[in-house]
């Protein structure tokens, strides 16, 4: 039932928009929304952009740990959207990497909290390969500066990935300054038949950035390569270096008055060829698209390190086949991305934000439609959370300050919108749509933020409560899927029956960009069984998951990519047609299969 | 200088625009807009839709005279724009196809009017090739069908391209009913190893679709593929085949309660399969991209004769490489696209159109940046027109009503804008920007079309009087170029001048989507010289013109592709490397070179 008034005890009173009908009197009626004053706590409780309290990180997340508080670009409006909080990712099944043995990690072990592991010994400087490796080595520190290739314990870092499911070893990790010193490198590992592993901030999530345990490839850091090297505001585009941090990025934008709205939670850590190579979604796909919608060029070290001088700031260009796409999103197994030229686009003058409950996935799909219906072009984001995983916030995580939605429902959703228009331009937009969700039934309830400090509140409960309420819960079983829209609600209900009927009552914690048919698809542990259970499961469950996912026309990965972690399941998933193209066109432009092997092809 | 109510005397009073400081004493105090209530003439003068009077069409474009009236989906609002006029192609210089002697036709003639040039004499059922020839053409019969093998006089009209460039001869053209029998031709052709020319609604503009001279090859017409497979309003996806005509796809789409948003002068005519491979921009790229962006998945016939099924219907999905990517724009060479998902957009609830004169290209390129800034998700069409152009179509087509806009300047633009927001919606956004850059001297005056019949002049204007002017003052050099928006004033001075010094009087002839960077750059003869002499001098002037376009880091072919008519020039303009990347691709997915051979790669 909607209300404006009565919220549970940890609840601070939140403006409620309610349909005409169940307005309490109190409202005034020529309005559709609620607006109490006040909004969990007085003005001293406002968050401060870039001072927020620092979210608890005991979870081994190194992304996180390692980024900081992202930085976000200041919006024209008053109504800037908060800094968003780095996520505190949540337990996962580490596999054991598929090629050569993982040192002291089971698998299927299941690592949820605590420190993340620890890099195995570094084997910079044994000769694993007898006299070549030696001369090697040699060439490249010639090539480099022996301060450029890294050894022992300053290159650890670089063969473990970020949340410790994937540890390797390398001959060394080499920090070239430019493409030039990058072909380089590619030419001397292929002259010695040498793996490379190419490696932006090494925040996958998919193990794409690790070496294997054989300890025979390079590791080819990308770090120093992080200039900006035009901006371009008439054309509306950006070119820089891959190893610049988004952040760095987002940055440039903004001093040249413009927006790169690529917007994820290691934001302040991953790189821009990083983002690239695995074509990273995050929180504004919906309006912006991913990575590779955002890149008009691309500069690539081939595999026999030639230059390919790719960086055109073109919209239109139909002049042969399309190489910029082959690359981005293959992972670094083509080739190594070393520049782009990036879109940029208008900055918002406004943003608004709006959380609301759903009576059903249903409803929640009908309000997306009729939110891209009525927002000039569309929306920014739309995330929806399931109510047992905002029951575990309220329980596991009482820093985060729930917005007063209740009631019972099975389903909620924060909308946002940008517009051009300053001051109450999204705004506007936004309680209209809402309203309209509310009077049509497809809303049960909904709080618009008033301020900066409860956009960043809410913000924060997705991108950091979640995460964090998973984590101290226990454990879960990760899933990074996508679906056609129209198929998501058959899918959960199918998905949720198949896991009952053969797992008994292991929980699905559902979250994700529903605005891109994106579900992060956590399974946590039945109550009354032990966690070891779920580990013994997991590699059912992630096949029932996947087979689920499948079946509805789905993809078992949306925007982490397939790396080592997913790779052997693509066969099950993909036509053998679509395998061998694949094979084909990695044979085509990587004949002796030396950039990044054991990622992505099966 | 800014004026309300004079006007040339073959021009009606339209509505204009004045700064604050401009306005005349009779426009309210309280508005920048002056808008009388009579637009040249009376309502009677308001043209049907779809019962506009037909365009002369003596230029010989099959595509026009093809296409009839393009069926343009009606908006939800009032204000819906008008349905477009296919343009009538001027003449062009038709360059011999490169492999095997055109019949009947000079390297570099002219053609600039009167009809097309006829087909050759068929040679289907001439055994080129001895026994096997005859034994496939057999096959094929037995396959398809007999009334689905054509020979003879039936299957002239595939064997010449839509702009008489270019004619070939072939075996058969032969016309599979789905992607099964579009397989089993494959594989046929394929053993016999015999190329295949595939073909969609026959309108390209290079040549891609027309066979060479040889009549070895089989032309694969995948008319019959003209199926909507499915709709997925929720989703927002429509799956296609490939043979459906554009117009027919944004019919389905506009059934559904959404928009489809590619529009072209050929969409009455041009197939959804030929425009993916060729990846076609049109007019509404600004705001909605190419054919390319609005594709979310592909079925594809491969090389082999293997089905191919891309057909995703999702935002995101990252397990592995981008096969949709190098099919679409690759013509045809890699495979055959035999059905497309495609996005869905919400239909515009308003729209509204701007006629502006400007200063300077710099002030076009500005005033695009600040519609950028201050119209949600980007304005949907920008389109620039040259003064001599329009001075042309005010001589040479005095049928079209030009919008009462002088003054001397170099410039004018159309700007439209489309809305979710009903009504005056799109309208007011359009006027405030207009206002503004008025207000900031980036526009000199400005005209807002009043009605339907006001907006179907000016597209009208745009779509077809600018083709007419050119085809009748005598012929025309054209280019298809895309440049970074910033580039384009630069290239456009040292583009004149060069022309200027080397070739004198010859006059660039402007017009095409700024806001894509792309023009069509033509250049007429100089008056005081003979057309023989333009004729003479045709490739030394592409040459000049494309070395420009090089220089200025553009692109040679912006939306129209490459085909036969470009492949050459290619190799100056392209670097080795990045040629030999797309060989090694072509090898690897078509291994014995039997796609569309003799097409896009050197």
């Amino acid at each position: 039932m909607p209300r404006c008034t009565t919220s549970p005890p940890f609840m601070t009173p939140w403006p409620t928009i309610l349909p005409e009908s169940g307005r309490p009197s109190t409202c005034p009626p020529k309005s559709s929304f609620c607006r109490p004053s006040v909004w969990f706590g007085p003005g001293k409780d406002k968050p401060t952009p870039g001072r927020l309290p620092m979210p608890p990180c005991g979870s081994g997340c190194k992304a996180a740990c390692w980024s900081g508080w992202p930085k976000r670009p200041a919006f024209q409006g008053t109504t800037s959207r908060a800094p968003r909080v780095p996520p505190a990712p949540g337990p996962l099944i580490r596999r054991r990497p598929s090629r050569g043995p993982a040192r002291g990690r089971e698998q299927g072990e299941v690592w949820g909290g605590g420190s993340p592991p620890q890099a195995p010994p570094f084997l910079g400087g044994e000769v694993l390969g007898g006299f070549e490796m030696t001369e090697l080595l040699e060439a490249l520190q010639e090539t480099l500066g022996p301060s450029h290739v890294l050894t022992g314990a300053e290159a650890a870092p670089a063969l473990i990935d970020p949340l410790g499911l994937f540890q390797g070893r390398a001959l060394a990790v080499v920090r070239p300054a430019d493409s030039g010193e990058v072909a380089a490198v590619v030419r001397l590992c292929r002259d010695a038949r040498v793996p490379i592993v190419p490696q932006g901030g090494n925040t996958g999530l998919v193990g794409a950035a690790t070496p294997d345990a054989s300890g025979r490839a390079v590791v080819l850091s990308l770090g120093r390569l992080n200039r900006i090297r035009a901006i371009d505001p008439d054309n509306d585009t950006l070119t820089v270096e891959a190893g610049c941090v988004v952040a760095q990025v987002q940055a440039a934008a903004e001093a040249a008055g413009r927006l790169f709205p690529l917007s994820l939670g290691s934001e302040g850590s991953c790189t821009i060829g990083g983002t690239l190579a695995t074509n990273a979604g995050g929180l504004q796909v919906l309006r912006y698209g991913t990575a590779r919608d955002l890149a008009l060029g691309l500069e690539v070290v081939t595999a026999e390190g030639e230059i390919w001088d790719g960086l055109r700031g073109l919209r239109k260009d139909n002049t042969g086949y399309r190489l910029r796409d082959l690359y981005i999103g293959s992972e670094g197994t083509l080739g190594v991305i070393t520049a782009a030229t990036l879109k940029l686009f208008p900055r918002p003058a406004s943003r608004a934000l709006a959380f609301v409950s759903l009576p059903s996935l249903e409803a929640a799909v009908a309000f997306l439609a009729q939110a891209r219906l009525h927002v000039d072009g569309g929306p920014s984001a739309f995330e929806i959370i399931s109510r047992p995983l905002l029951d575990l916030v309220s329980r596991h995580a009482p820093e985060e300050r729930l917005p007063p939605l209740g009631g019972g429902v099975p389903w909620f959703a924060l909308l946002e919108v940008s517009s051009t228009t300053p001051k109450e331009g999204a705004r506007a937009v936004l309680e209209e749509v809402t309203a309209a969700a509310l009077d049509a039934g497809l809303v049960v309830d909904a709080v618009v933020a008033q301020d900066l400090a409860q956009e960043q509140a809410l913000w924060r409960l997705r991108e950091h409560g979640l995460g964090a309420a998973m984590a101290r819960q226990g454990r879960t079983l990760k899933h990074d899927v996508s679906l056609p829209l129209s198929r998501i609600p058959a899918f959960m209900s199918a998905s949720a029956a198949a896991l009952r009927a053969q797992f008994g009552a292991v929980r699905p914690l559902v979250f994700g960009h529903l605005g891109d048919g994106n579900l992060h698809y956590n399974v946590a542990h039945d109550p009354a069984q032990s966690i070891d259970r779920l580990v013994a499961q997991a590699e059912a469950i992630h096949q029932l998951i996947h087979d689920m996912v499948h079946a509805h026309q789905g993809s078992i990965s949306a925007e982490h990519g397939i790396g080592q972690r997913k790779r052997d399941q693509l066969p099950r998933y993909k036509s053998a047609l679509e395998l061998s193209l694949m094979s084909r066109l990695k044979q085509a432009l990587d004949p002796l299969s030396l950039m990044n092997p054991g990622k992505v092809l099966p």
